[in-house]
């Protein structure tokens, strides 16, 4: 038996209390089977006197999370303090230049930072392995560094946010309207107190923007993704959807095509005999389709202590097992700078849900728009609705009427110029509706 | 830019070609991905004249795969020759005695001598990968050895056998009986001339014992596993069980129990709504659960040359980055002993169907013999069906009746007491259906 791998440890909140309780669980096994024990030596959290889950008083504490990463009493320095800049960003770069392997699973961190963090860990020899940024349990990193390393990577999509899969989960399942479902997640602890970054769509971008990297060996590119939030989505969208064969999921999709990389984050209606609409309530699902391997489909819980408490241990183990490789597999020098390409055509068209006014020459108008832009519809229904479905108004005479159209497949441009003639044109009450549809 | 890692390849059927075409496609992308390109500098094969997909003219050539895997030329032995003994295990043995490396997609060979094999690897101080003999393209040896470390693993199961899943789903799809498409998959090439191992299950027992091995640091033990094939599923069955709300899907079954480990694969009727219900056709996926990552699945092509081909180039991108495990995680010495479980009782209970002769104290003689082993029934259902419902009689005066019976929880001992006091009592005119239900 080795020495034992050290571990410091910044942040010792949920995951780090995870990760705590794994290592105490789990130690003699895990000593076994990497050769060398995990064992943590030191803590830094900004409040020492906090209550918390687990006994922090055998441990050396810091206050300055700077300090730790530099102790020399350390092998690891391991992130668990979150965010995109500040303590995360100064203790992660002091850990590397001290020459200490780094295990996080601040996404939002990498997904600003990750080539230069990379090229930081390279230039002194240590690991930064980051498993746990990206969909809680699942390993998609290591599956990405390397089992499908023999293939050319096409596309990279899936469930990467909890939070809104549970919410849509629940609208569906119980008809309810997004504000009071997101209320009762933030009741129950499945949705922050500001739950802008999650509903928003931008972690799961931050989460993207790191697949896509791996994927397609670029420099993490967060900002050219393309990100629309759940808040739109209604009962009325869901209830439609239901009734074409279809559930609605947010996806993160990142695909390479012949202009470049699209990278997006949007609500998407996917087939119900799909095992991708199975995923529901907070767990998350990744798909990685290659050239030899075809697809597979990862499916797990995507957060919690436990999940993420296992992928930090599997990072761990990896250095304890001396099987260190560049973050981003190629070395970040030779990351190829992200090309992007345009929103393009979707397979599957589609979905439009529009409130019109229920007056002469609307539909005319309405279909005459779609017909400019050369959108061929695949379905058009007039959704007649009592007032308890939220999303769809109560039907009196004059009042506008619930349309949902399908279209066959178009472009994102073509979808959007419809839209905003339609919406000029004055004939619908509110802003039009639009999903895009997956085949996948 | 260091020395090529040399590969010597035996058997280049399907697997073995489309290995040696994704090291033409990705060969550059590989040496830069891995630090050290993979080169095959030579192959053996039964007939050197036998027509191919690809050319071999340019290796090496050896008519004795013993022969090639001792060769100095090479650092690794690539074995695809497939079946548990023969030419498959003297060459391996050789190559590992030879201090040569070992990637092989044979799962008969490692089921019957997987620890004797491990062994010898990690005397001579060699990897023996074998990513490529469970599950095809999906990375789950990996995702087992290296991501799940962490976790103390209670179960592990799946559909490991596409040929059975693409039977099962066409039946599912088309209503037809099984003989009929078995026919059908073995001329279009999803099932071998003789089905037998496939279709009895045999071939998922063999996967499934490497599963278990790795779940449970035990060592393999194929002779335990309990196997039932899909022969005797019927469209009635299917049919049933759609009603029920469930589908038959075959699986392979892990459990760590408190009197030992449990092994075992049988048609088992899964709930529609989950995602293990949509993985159809040729299709695989296995499931882990573990403390603390919870469960996770994954969802992917099982066999075929592309899926396969990258598991095995990424068992060797494993070996070019000097990344070389015990073949079973810990010492092959310290595998415990295998301790079989008895068969115990199932979540969701037992779907049974019977052809019940119609007679006066036919029904209450078959609820007796249930109620005798404490057997209580959460639904029984009368089927009358049209003859042209393969599995069901004609419905003529005095002909049997179909009926399904749900068990609520029971232990499989009791059941299959009930089945053969039932079949004894001469009320039924055939051998009872039992499909195992799991909720999962």
């Amino acid at each position: 038996m080795t020495e034992p791998l050290k571990l410091g440890l910044a942040g010792p909140g949920t995951v780090g209390g995870g990760l705590l309780k794994l290592i105490a669980a789990r130690g003699e096994a895990l000593a076994e089977r990497s050769s060398r024990p995990l064992e943590v030596v030191a803590v830094s959290a900004r409040d020492k006197r906090k209550t918390r889950d687990v006994d922090l008083s055998s441990y050396r504490f810091f206050e300055d999370p700077v300090e730790l990463a530099r102790d020399p009493s350390i092998d690891v320095f391991v992130e668990l303090i979150g965010g995109e800049g500040g303590a995360a960003k100064d203790s992660v770069e002091a850990a590397l230049r001290a020459g200490k392997h780094v295990v996080t699973a601040n996404k939002a961190l990498l997904a600003h930072h990750g080539p230069a963090l990379a090229a930081l860990a390279e230039e002194h020899g240590v690991a930064l392995n980051f498993e746990a940024a990206v969909a809680g349990g699942i390993p998609v990193v290591k599956t990405m560094r390397e089992s499908l390393q023999g293939n050319a990577i096409r596309r990279v999509y899936g469930i990467l946010n909890g939070t809104c899969n549970y919410i849509l989960t629940l609208m569906e399942k119980e008809g309810r309207p997004f504000a009071e479902v997101l209320k009762e997640a933030q009741e129950q602890g499945y949705a922050e107190a500001d739950p802008t970054f999650d509903i928003g769509g931008f972690d799961t971008a931050h989460k993207l923007a790191l697949l896509t990297s791996l994927a397609f060996g670029t420099k993490v590119s967060f900002d050219s993704i393309y990100v629309e939030g759940i808040e739109s989505i209604t009962p009325a969208d869901i209830e439609a959807a239901d009734d074409l064969g279809y559930r609605i999921k947010l996806l993160g999709v990142a695909l390479r095509t012949d202009s470049g990389i699209e990278q997006r984050v949007h609500p998407t209606m996917v087939p119900k005999h799909m095992a991708i609409a199975d995923v529901g309530g907070v767990s998350n699902c990744v798909a990685i389709g290659g050239d030899f391997v075809g697809e597979i489909m990862l499916i797990g819980r995507g957060a919690g202590a436990g999940p993420t408490a296992s992928s930090v241990a599997s990072d761990l183990i990896d250095i304890a097992r001396g099987h260190v490789l560049p973050p981003f597999v190629i070395p970040a020098k030779d990351l190829e700078p992200y090309k992007p390409a345009q929103m393009r055509a979707h397979e599957g068209g589609y979905y439009i849900r529009l409130s019109v006014y229920d007056r002469t020459g609307a539909f005319a108008a309405i279909a005459g728009r779609m017909a400019e832009q050369g959108i061929s519809l695949e379905s058009i229904v007039q959704r007649r609705r009592p007032a308890e479905l939220p999303g769809f108004r109560k039907q009196e005479a004059g009042a506008p009427t619930g349309v949902v159209m399908i279209t066959h497949q178009t472009s994102e441009s073509a979808i959007r110029k419809a839209l905003a003639a339609i919406e000029q044109d004055g004939n619908v009450d509110e802003k039009p509706q639009m999903i895009r549809i997956e085949k996948l």
